[in-house]
């Protein structure tokens, strides 16, 4: 029963990918390991009024045997991917259970981000703590991305050499940029925002043999949210100059094939519109991007949000307007996108969390209008909740969430 | 080690689905034999220039020994789910290999679908060769949901009992309807064209302990195209007087929340168009629906879709205008659909497939213009290649996917 791995002989017809789960196989310790830790992973934070799970616990919920968990959470402990806590009286007899969280400040994930006026440096432990936090103010429009990316790296490594001088372990990073990042090589095909294109923007960190994944910057602010409540699918929508979005199916990202989608900025509002940047008529973009919302305001293109916030509690009719108007334009582009992915929760980040409490009425009465199922789904649009530099905390998250996935390559 | 299933005390963190994999797990052979099944199968039917796999070849590909794959082969065939060929002469020395096949006539997948102006039954086996096919015409416009789905059951349960005794087993059914179904308890909430609403069309059908799953008509036909040649990820548009959708990607439906996506034919096209069926203004089937292409071809709405084609192959003015109005309009809509989805090849069913050749390059010139990720992509817009009522035929490869996925439930 020895699985022998061989080379596919040219001549056959079985496809080169059929074998590859059976080459790929784990032993069945590496697989309850991993059952093991995500028991206890996805326990943590416990829902109020639970305790964290015991060894019993995490046996009844994996069915495994009571010894073969406890041979496996030792393992995880003493790999410091797993903390006991202080042993709680149990309701039951015996002895009292020792409650099992996600270990602190032991193995850390990095987020790294460059965006049009910031870069910065996340790090997050397995309980999903900040344990590192470094953001530099920039103008990185049109800018050079061998001295952007260099600067960044240097953050980073100093980041990296802290938290190591601490005992940690980097896991690995995550760079969040705000351009056409292929999922399946990391490669930047462009990023118009940074005037950057074709490159492969790992090298240029100089962060030696850390592994560094790069992915688009609305997709790990999406991935964010998961660390609060929210429906296992929702499309996370990012304002800012130009509008993102990114598909959370099921608790991973919707890539397709290269995970250039949920380019809500450019879907038609009205073809008799302005021009945009992308060269057709009445995007998203020239109605609720961040400009067209403070042109229509009457503020100058480099307000701050904070302005058209004043505005709007001050009863400022050209702002109300504005914002309504975008909302209306926000709730005709996002209910193609509900009627296209049949994904119901639309959650608003970017600039959109701060000015959501003046956008969601449109939106939604929009959505009720427009979106086919509605009468069958509880249309859902709320505010972002991971807060500012989203991208940092999501793609930290991300790196944890392969180490739990994979705890044997951390044992 | 042996995994002992037990309850999840309430008072645990441990959310209820963590154990789930585990309580489900499959022993080894069982696993094994999924492998050596889909080797088999995936490799059926071979590129050309190559002969099916043999044994050895199956070895090769999935990593197990070839005794071990000798055996479950073995047990494959007794079941009638796979079949030897002919040995033929190996290259390598050795005994002559025997090419292994998916068996002909033994297990067989029945698709059912109830449409506006037809229903039908189809039966496929695991080779793909349709063993079964009845349509018949009819008028189900606003029709008795019961009268209709026991009509298709009495045709449903003639086939059966003729396929039974000629010695194949029945493994199931796929029921198509052009509504919205849920995919997850597969009611159907609405069928605008049929004037059925809130029904579980399965006890209708009156099979008695046949397994019929229900599914929406487009997302089963976009399953028939993978019997061909068709890259992994694809969008299935489905033109009639609506249009659908169905989002393929790696081979499988996406379904997300309840597989109400996909749909194209209320993307908004322009605010200030014709008011639509659904309420909005300016939806797509306003201008490429079947309805709306006879019109604005100067058309009776019961046209036949000859008719049209005649008018365009006679250089009617009329008729080309009202084609490559439907092709701007479409590939306007399928812009945001890829923009969305980020999936890049189109697959054009129901009434374009005839249509393909007048709407194609409209529609991929608008694609090219407003698709943002098309200098990077290769945009494909195509002809569907699965034939008439193809919904049956992708409802009955479904259930045949499952018998392969689980050889074991039918050794």
């Amino acid at each position: 029963m020895t699985p022998t791995p061989t080379t596919t002989p040219r001549t056959t017809g079985v496809p080169p990918g059929a074998g590859s789960s059976a080459s790929r196989q784990h032993t069945l310790r590496e697989r309850n390991l991993r059952l093991v830790a995500r028991a206890i992973y996805e326990a943590a934070p416990p829902p109020s009024g639970t305790t964290p799970p015991s060894r019993a616990d995490v046996a009844a919920a994996t069915g495994l045997t009571r010894a073969t968990v406890s041979t496996l959470v030792d393992h995880l402990v003493a790999a410091r991917l797993v903390a006991e806590l202080a042993p709680t009286s149990s309701q039951r007899a015996g002895r009292p259970a020792v409650p099992l969280v996600p270990a602190r400040r032991t193995v850390v994930g990095l987020g790294l981000e460059v965006n049009v006026d910031y870069l910065g440096v996340r790090a997050l432990d397995l309980a999903g703590d900040v344990v590192a936090d470094a953001v530099e103010r920039g103008a990185f429009h049109d800018s050079d991305p061998a001295g952007v990316l260099g600067r960044l790296g240097a953050l980073a490594a100093d980041v990296v050499t802290r938290l190591e001088a601490e005992g940690m372990r980097v896991a690995g990073a995550r760079l969040a940029l705000p351009g056409l990042v292929d999922a399946r090589t990391g490669e930047l095909e462009v990023a118009p925002n940074l005037g950057w294109s074709s490159l492969d923007p790992v090298g240029l960190l100089g962060l030696g043999a850390l592994p560094v994944h790069v992915a688009n910057e609305a997709k790990l602010a999406a991935l964010a949210e998961l660390a609060g409540e929210v429906p296992p699918s929702f499309l996370y929508v990012s304002g800012d100059v130009g509008i993102g979005a990114g598909i959370v199916v099921d608790r991973s990202l919707f890539l397709a094939e290269r995970g250039w989608n949920g380019e809500v900025g450019h879907v038609v509002v009205d073809p008799a519109g302005p021009r945009c940047s992308c060269g057709a008529r009445g995007c998203l973009e020239q109605y609720a991007g961040k400009e067209a919302v403070l042109r229509a305001a009457g503020l100058p293109l480099d307000a701050p949000l904070g302005a058209l916030v004043a505005a709007i509690e001050a009863d400022d009719d050209g702002a109300r307007d504005a914002l309504h108007r975008a909302g209306r334009a926000l709730g005709s582009a996002l209910a193609d996108f509900v009627n296209l992915t049949g994904v119901s929760t639309v959650v608003l980040g970017g600039v959109y969390t701060e000015l959501e409490p003046w956008l969601r009425d449109a939106v939604l009465a929009v959505l009720r209008e427009r979106v086919l199922a509605a009468p069958f789904v509880e249309l859902d649009v709320r505010a972002a909740r991971a807060g500012q530099h989203a991208a940092l905390s999501g793609g930290a998250r991300e790196v944890l969430r392969e180490v739990v996935a994979d705890p044997v390559a951390w044992g």
